[in-house]
């Protein structure tokens, strides 16, 4: 079989073909010694047009990077790097995309086993590296000599299970690990053999026994029932056949931000409000039934009202993986509501004034909120309000954590179904914000990312791939010159340790940064600045810088809430008086 | 024993005192919502003058912070961080904590076992998350009602044996994970009834048998040894009785940069050229006997030639981690240098010519090195050099994994000993360094970095600090735009992809980086302009951009390894002959 540079060039390209062969088209490379062949093979393929190969030195920001791309296109995405610490930094996105069932294929180069626990430099214990975290670890054969044939029909196999694995409900990441020896030249000009193709998969569809859907007739058919639409979660694409399934049943949608059903017909977004006045509504808002679909809500409100509701709540649970700690469901089907839904078109709807009781309802707290919501001095809901009215058609908003989410949650409404609303929703860290939403600016257009300063400064290196890469994004950085989302905790009323440990104030020069990255950038104070930049669909990076101040965030949650609670009064004595 | 908050107030207080009177005097505290008691309990404890705390709200960058204050007192650091990917981000630096054996007790928040599992943001599996990264992981019970006792006693049992395990040798990370519920908020004028003290503990030296004392006696007594010193580990101070040792028996030592050894009169410091040229050498260098202390070298020829050496070694594993990937060890002591070597202070020492034969061969290639580094245009061996040169006394440099830690290996030839070196040499990232170098900053004085620009970038959120905290870092940034180590492994020779894959030119603007945290910045091309402004001591953040032609490493490294082998044969002819 030749030498060992043939060897090792055999081997590794065997393994990038399963790879590509089992639906890996775009990877994330960063760049060490112990990846050399994988790093020159990967090259070569780009080069072939085989795959997307994208570069990123800061191995944090480059599985966000990666996160971002499998997210926006829906793909499982490969990440390569060196032995050692490198690979540890990709942690916090592989616990995010365990989180919210992403399909990621890690790929860690290591030193052979003969290097092992022996003080070699960069030597970890990688096959134990990311615990629990993944949803499996294969130690690939180091390439050896031999005629080799077993050991790439091996690899063949494990490729094609952990890829399967990565994208099988619920999806998430997988871990190959690679063992390689010096020297780690491959040659690039060797005709290679490669696999040629996987193991052919017959699909399958879950249908409804009759039982089941007996049962679901009767548990919903002429019911008065509620649709709780979570986030989007595991790739899955419902929101059209929930949107019409809420038509049918002239059921309202009470929708969040992530679900993408907001701008359809029977989708209210202002649950959050609406459930925290729950307890001045009169008796006819209470739902028969309840659906719940998608992961965890984003509003609390909703969360606690679902722990307290008193109708049955039968949960489309598409993950299999009993997310729900409002502990609320009382019936459970492992399926997605699109499997499901479209099996129960011939249900008979509920009375006609019970949707339109709800939207009446919602419509009212909207405009509550329009009122109360202050864009003189511009302030942070007033800030969502204005992104959430002034996207293109088409856009893709990109939230970070902490206040951006909870803000939209409240303030997207929109007119349209065609704006896609996306979150690292699921460890819902504040790392790695910017680096994903380039990834998802890799795939779509008309990108925004919405994020506060404190995000902002974590993922700071991430955003050195829109200048290698030229990619589009205009980010909204909320500048409160801290964490403004513990202001609206118990700890602010602790005022000789709040600023110390949790107001964090960074004082950043926004246009430093902007500076060192070769972004346009500008510093506004008012909504319609804000509105002209984001209906200008500014190409390359774009920083807007939006100053708000911190200490008004408790005040304005107060206000907002107190707005809808006492015009609300008014609303229900005039309808349902 | 009253309500919620003063039951949550008692027992972390408790758990706060236990950490203190263990040893813990220096905190790292990220802000997130789930530490809220801890960390408005340390801020109080910080108040009353009872542990310095330090606020970093990038949690990889705060744990690497924390890793460079324990690296430089000797002293084991709390971090302490909220729950989900933020104790995901502490991965990095725990790994090098564990290679380099450095004290960290990890104090992560958690959810209560009541919200594990069912989709509960922020959530992940904390328990499992470090794996084999720690030497001991502890589940603190969550403050319930009841009387506590039980609970108090048995988290100071625990907090004792948790600080312990980290600071025994071998020292390293520990995991301490406190499950919270809300409310929680701590009552800060809570008067606590704190555990008293700690249980007192009876020290042990170790004394060798007569019998081993015999046996060291014959292997050593008269013999032509070497002593081959790698970097200090585990907070061990051994170079003055190493330093001692070699006096007495007239043995030369061969010096990481990381040993603390140079400077020391016997301590040589051109171990990787002399043992590159080693088959030039003749007979007469022969050693009878080796003593290898220290972790594992920085030099890979020093290590090659272990592999292959012809006399016994005796490894003192003062760690007790079987270090030795050149496989060399023939006997091993589990012990310090500085406990084992004043036993023997009664041995004869090697003819005197020994160490003279030494001292004279590497004097000959330290001048070599010294006309064959060029200043004129400055390249990578010539700012190494320059900083080696012009360092003050008690001046503390840090230096970064890749290339600046190789060239400070051939360079560094101080000759005072009051100059320290350090380096992340465990697992060698490249991550992780201006925050280690900072910490290392908040102890020391005379602080510098030396680093290339992809590792200054790769931790650019690391910088803060220092501006935070008014630190005094002149950082030497060496610009090569890209990864320059990559140019002297065989990869340089793949022209079509080498740029792409490996160069990976950041194209980075240092002076906004610098605007960014209010540094002093300056760019210098020539010896001089760096000289003056080391000497300068600047205070505060001051960045020095080197800029250094990466293309040239391979030829620097090839031109220096020449000008040794040529030069050596004619003094080798001259005084061997």
């Amino acid at each position: 079989m030749g030498n060992i540079q043939t060897i090792l060039t055999n081997r590794v390209s065997g393994l990038l073909a399963s790879l590509r062969h089992s639906g890996i088209k775009q990877v994330v490379l960063s760049p060490g010694s112990r990846s050399t062949p994988v790093a020159i093979l990967l090259g070569k393929m780009q080069d072939e047009g085989q795959i997307k190969l994208y570069i990123d030195v800061d191995e944090r920001s480059a599985a966000f990077f990666g996160l971002g791309i499998a997210k926006a296109s829906g793909q499982p995405v490969l990440l390569v790097c060196t032995s050692g610490t490198a690979a540890a930094n990709y942690y916090p996105a592989i616990w995010e995309a365990d989180s919210t069932n992403v399909p990621l294929v890690v790929l860690t180069t290591d030193r052979p086993p003969e290097l092992q626990e022996i003080g070699t430099p960069q030597t970890l214990d990688q096959p134990k590296m990311y615990s629990t975290a993944v949803k499996g670890f294969y130690q690939l054969p180091s390439p050896s000599a031999g005629d080799g044939n077993a050991e790439l029909a091996y690899t063949d196999y494990i490729v094609q299970k952990a890829v399967d694995q990565a994208c099988q409900h619920p999806c998430g990441p997988v871990h190959l690990n690679l063992p390689l020896r010096k020297p780690l030249m491959p040659d690039v000009d060797q005709v290679v053999s490669l696999p040629e193709q996987n193991i052919f998969q017959t699909k399958l569809t879950p249908v409804l026994t009759s039982a089941a859907k007996q049962h679901l007739t009767r548990l919903f058919a002429g019911k008065k029932g509620l649709i709780i639409a979570g986030p989007v979660q595991d790739g899955h694409q419902n929101a059209a056949e929930i949107a019409e399934f809420a038509e049918q049943m002239n059921w309202p949608i009470l929708a969040d931000p992530l679900s993408g059903l907001r701008g359809y017909s029977h989708a209210l977004s202002t649950g959050d409000q609406l459930f925290k006045a729950w307890d001045k509504l009169p008796t006819d808002f209470q739902p028969e039934v309840i659906v719940r679909t998608g992961a965890t809500l984003v509003s609390a409100s909703m969360i606690n009202w679902l722990a307290n509701k008193s109708a049955p709540v039968i949960y489309l649970d598409e993950d299999c993986s009993w997310k729900d700690h409002s502990l609320s469901t009382t019936e459970r089907i492992a399926a997605a509501p699109a499997q499901i839904l479209p099996q129960l078109s011939d249900l008979k709807p509920a009375v006609s004034q019970w949707f339109e009781r709800w939207r009446k309802l919602s419509r009212t707290i909207r405009k509550i909120l329009e009122t109360a919501t202050s864009f003189h001095p511009l302030n942070e809901p007033g800030v969502a309000s204005v992104i959430s009215k002034n996207l293109p058609a088409d856009a893709t908003l990109f939230v970070s954590n902490s206040m951006p989410i909870r803000d939209i949650d409240v303030q997207f409404d929109p007119q349209i179904t065609s704006t896609q609303v996306l979150c690292n929703r699921g460890a819902d860290g504040i790392d790695g914000v910017n680096s994903t939403a380039l990834g998802v600016a890799s795939q779509l257009q008309n990108n925004y990312l919405y994020i506060g300063d404190l995000a902002f400064f974590h993922d700071l290196t991430g955003l050195m791939m829109a200048r290698k890469y030229d990619l589009d994004l205009t980010v909204i950085v909320q500048n409160n010159d801290g964490g403004g989302i513990f202001s609206i905790l118990p700890q602010y009323q602790e005022k000789t340790q709040f600023e110390k440990v949790f107001g964090t104030p960074l004082d950043l020069k926004i246009s430093a940064i902007a500076d060192m990255y070769d972004a346009k950038y500008c510093k506004i104070t008012t909504a319609g600045e804000l509105a002209d930049i984001i209906r200008q669909q500014p190409h390359g990076l774009t920083i807007v810088e939006v100053v708000v101040p911190r200490q008004a965030v408790p005040e304005q949650q107060d206000h907002l809430k107190a707005a809808v609670a006492d015009r609300l009064q008014e609303f229900l004595d005039e309808n349902h008086g």
